[in-house]
């Protein structure tokens, strides 16, 4: 009943009811309804946007879309539920620090931060990176460094610009107040199935980073079978909507489409991601996962104003190596202490021989998961040791009996749910096929 | 996360981000998914279905549609979420008694059912009206007879019983236990957006029909400007919807579609509304009024295999009079008590001469809400005295300064507000129209 009945001066108020069935209809929301709505879903008092009304406008907006308008509103506003950082009074040696992050829309296998960030921080350029823990299929970035002994991701906004000033790269939790409302919603949408909708992903990552103060931002936004996209059109959509997002923002937008059909590196798991990050740091490491690692740290510095950098340089040399051990360092961890090993293992065979054709990284990411290595539920713990180990990737030749994965677990009953997963995880064909490309292609402004 | 990873063996179990997913893009609910996630949402422990899930779902069913078959379980699952009443033991004189009840969609005036139960009740036919109180601009059956000093709306069933087999028409609120997953339902979607949708309007109301145990049922299927469905296409599927689902429970059930575009009668308001019923079984009264209560009186009793008895005779010879006599007396209610008369009462005249060709009910309902005679929220108490007589309806000449509308309320200062819904209640032409019919059809089988 949106009439009050008590006097027609009333009618202009905004109610929710309205705002839901504007939406429902296929309407399209006005600036000062997506205000009133979100301000409202994050009061405590007043008239109060409640849960299940919020939901029922999530689902409208998943099936009936929001214009680019709308979208670029609804994100300000999740922006303006909660606290916007500032990075620009940064310093070293008395010359201001230009910042640059990165975000993946998340894969499995996809540990590109870990490297990542040291090495575009050794070019003295800032990354203050701000992640967050896994749920499902796909790892967290801070749940692979919680394997790392002594790191801890909570760190106060002073020790996050001393550490920019001074190592010039901090991995670490998002603080509650940064764009609040998002928190409760992507809680809300979870429970709801209202994820996988362009405009409130696109919303819900940008308002975060946006929030977050950087001043460059570069997205890998994954596609394929182990990403929540699976079409190249929808992932354009996504970030073609991001990149407006953020150029909107006054935040230096861009992204890179990248295939997600096959896990990246030859890991999936926490403490087994750091290890395979570690190669790479030192020079070597997969050849995927040190691709994908140079063509971002190369968007990064070239949106940070350094075109001519070569990353895989400080690859080679040790000086992203440095970086990242006083990035360890900083934040209570030891570089040197070995990371925990799993204490069961288990192995699965080839079938046949031949060519891997295809190894599904959903599969994968599930496996991994149902070893310990992620949680079902925001807030669970997860083990450090736990996940799969790829023997062959895609091209390789294999013959009968070989390995083709091991299991890592310190709960050793998950085997059994974990080799379900990977039942036809791989397919073995007689004939190479030509390799699939990595980077599908970039996404610099609006088209 | 849909997968609770631990082990495939849960995979089959039916989880309410399926059931909302399923619906959201189009799909089927199979029977179980149907039947798990109303028994989920009404109860109180275990795997629950949450208001913020459910409100999801409803927005998703509202945009997306149900088929024939799942509206047919979504009601059964919604009766067996609480007890169905069973009067086929009634007997009067050792003869078993044939029950028969009516359902109006809401109209403004629509006080159809206080001359029509004891009418049909006076055939020898049982009447076990279980009615609603009003909201929003629509009044409440209840509401209306509450008007009359000591009537009470709260009859047990062994009273119900015993009403039914002595006088054979009991008017009375519908108990907790029947059909409870409804009413939280039609509270959740009331503040969601989510009522004006045929299939949940459909299962709302006939769940409730059914579980109270009637052999049979005549539905008044509103349409036009003052009811909930505008068109003739949409109020003719919600009958046949109806229709189809009482006959798949068992119940006689048949549908007349009829107008509401102007108000039923001279009346709108809880005591106005009793007068005019009272002028109806004392053989007068509005033309409409009466015309609709005689064919749907007629229609019930066929339904109830009295294809001869002549309605009109009743009102005539007093007969259903001493039915409503004794109806008002056995639930406490005083039918010679005066009933209550507004202490203040405003005039709004006519401002040309001329035929009257409209008089729109949705503001003749807002008025009268406005007035004090509805409440905008449930549980609200509303003035049995307030409301608005109509001294003109179409077709009837006009002369500037001519009284068109009488204002009734207990609180003056609510007067602004209501000529304010009224300021364009009114056309006037110079050459009389003719009358649309009152009666537009009849549903009686599905096509």
């Amino acid at each position: 009943m949106s009439d009050p009945g008590s006097g027609s001066d009333l009618d202009a108020v905004i109610d929710t009811i309205s705002v839901i069935a504007t939406k429902r209809d296929g309407g399209e929301l006005s600036d000062a309804q997506i205000d009133w709505v979100i301000e409202r879903y994050t009061a405590e008092s007043g008239d109060v946007v409640a849960d299940e009304q919020m939901s029922a406008l999530l689902m409208a907006i998943f099936l009936r879309g929001m214009t680019r308008r709308e979208t670029t509103r609804w994100t300000q506003a999740m922006i303006d539920s909660g606290r916007r950082m500032d990075f620009s009074g940064l310093r070293r040696a008395g010359r201001p620090l230009v910042t640059v992050d990165k975000h993946s829309t998340g894969g499995v296998g996809d540990k590109i931060t870990l490297p990542l960030a040291p090495l575009v921080a050794s070019f003295g350029v800032a990354v203050p990176q701000l992640s967050g823990r896994g749920l499902g299929h796909t790892g967290g970035t801070l749940d692979k460094l919680e394997s790392i002994p002594g790191w801890r991701a909570d760190v106060s906004s002073e020790e996050m610009v001393d550490q920019l000033e001074r190592v010039g790269a901090v991995v670490c939790a998002a603080g509650g107040d940064l764009a609040p409302a998002d928190r409760r919603l992507y809680a809300l949408r979870d429970v709801t199935a209202t994820v996988e909708s362009i405009p409130l992903v696109a919303s819900s990552i940008m308002s975060k980073k946006i929030a977050e103060g950087t001043g460059a931002l570069v997205l890998d936004v994954k596609v394929g079978a182990g990403a929540f996209l699976k079409t190249l059109p929808e992932a354009r959509e996504l970030a073609e909507t991001m990149v407006a997002l953020g150029t909107a923002a006054g935040v230096r937008t861009r992204a890179v489409l990248t295939a997600m059909d096959t896990p990246l590196g030859h890991t999936a798991g926490n403490a087994l991601e750091v290890t395979e990050s570690l190669e790479v740091l030192a020079g070597g490491g997969p050849a995927d996962v040190v691709e994908l690692t140079v063509v971002l740290a190369r968007e990064m510095l070239d949106a940070a104003g350094l075109p001519d950098a070569d990353p895989a340089r400080h690859l080679a040399d040790g000086t992203a190596m440095d970086t990242w051990r006083a990035m360890i360092a900083a934040q209570g961890g030891d570089p040197d202490a070995p990371l925990p090993q799993a204490r069961h293992t288990d192995t699965v065979a080839a079938e046949e021989s031949g060519v891997l054709t295809g190894l599904d990284a959903m599969a994968v990411g599930v496996a991994a998961w149902r070893l310990g290595a992620g949680r079902a539920m925001p807030g669970q713990s997860v083990q450090a040791e736990a996940g799969v180990r790829m023997h062959a990737k895609p091209g390789d030749r294999v013959r009968t009996g070989d390995p083709l994965f091991t299991l890592y677990t310190q709960t050793p009953e998950r085997f059994a749910a974990a080799r379900a997963a990977l039942a036809s995880a791989v397919s073995v064909g007689q004939t190479p096929r030509a390799a699939a490309p990595l980077i599908i292609d970039r996404v610099t402004v609006e088209p």
